[in-house]
């Protein structure tokens, strides 16, 4: 089994989830075709995640972030908010969410369910 | 090293935190055999989720679930609502505890800490 | 690509999140030099977690215990209480943070973003 590495550098995003599954289809038709294996994407910030939700509705992505702001936002104990008071909800987000997803490659291509898709989220454009 | 990839069918599951070692277990026996590697488990929905947790105080699970009710049910802000009020709390569930799980292989067996187990949430019978 | 395997036994560390990039590097440098790879972090217990996490400021650190201290503590409806009330957190913590991590080896060194740092939650010194 062969490993092939490269970075993807994904647009700048605002504050909130979003799909980004058509950036890593794009991002992969450039590199060696895998027929089988398994795809590991790895974000290397501390303030954005990698997570798989519903594709469809983007409601879904809309209710996603106000329940974290609901869960996390403007706590009063918050030390660490010399960064933005929006710094410890994107650390709490990116911990909870996770910072990288391994999925499956089958006959060539990601082998998501149907309503999955690959979602990113940020604070500001840190990407 | 070989990669092998196949498609695990989890019986239908009620609502709430299900133990499935034994589901995953009884399907890696009919695959081909493995001593060292790493089980990547992957469910293709987004209102299921892998996890690890105890396996052995049944009440684990229903605390958790009870706990994800708690922070997650019923927000007067979720939109996404049209696939029942218990929708949205599944995509929270899955996104939070993650659809996917590697899992070291060791001496040809899933090398699992003693308390660990395999835990699937499932809103309805979704798998 | 080969594989390689090996038990990593982490120092014990009191309740709340920590630092653990040190000791990981410390026990890399005895195993075999990988060029380009994957690095699969697994721990084996279900009160203790694995995440990544700014690696500065101390504060973030704190701020994450006490957000999850907030959010899941002493629940009037937790049922699983024999082992302490210290006990549900604790498998909330390691559900929600995971308890898996992998991280891309580049050029013989695992390629975490500037601000990225390996931590690991305790509850006691279950290590």
């Amino acid at each position: 089994m062969a490993i092939h590495q490269e970075t993807i550098t994904l647009s700048p995003k605002s504050k909130g989830f979003h799909l980004i599954t058509p950036e890593i289809e794009k991002a992969l038709l450039s590199m060696p075709s895998i027929e089988r294996g398994l795809l590991h994407l790895f974000i290397k910030h501390t303030s954005a995640s990698l997570s798989i939700n519903e594709n469809a509705d983007p409601s879904v992505r809309e209710d996603m972030e106000n329940f974290f702001t609901d869960i996390a936002d403007e706590k009063p104990y918050y030390i660490h908010t010399y960064e933005g008071s929006d710094d410890m909800p994107a650390h709490i987000k990116s911990s909870m969410l996770g910072n990288s997803l391994s999925i499956p490659i089958t006959n060539g291509r990601m082998n998501l369910g149907t309503w999955q898709g690959i979602e990113n989220t940020a604070e500001t454009a840190v990407l």
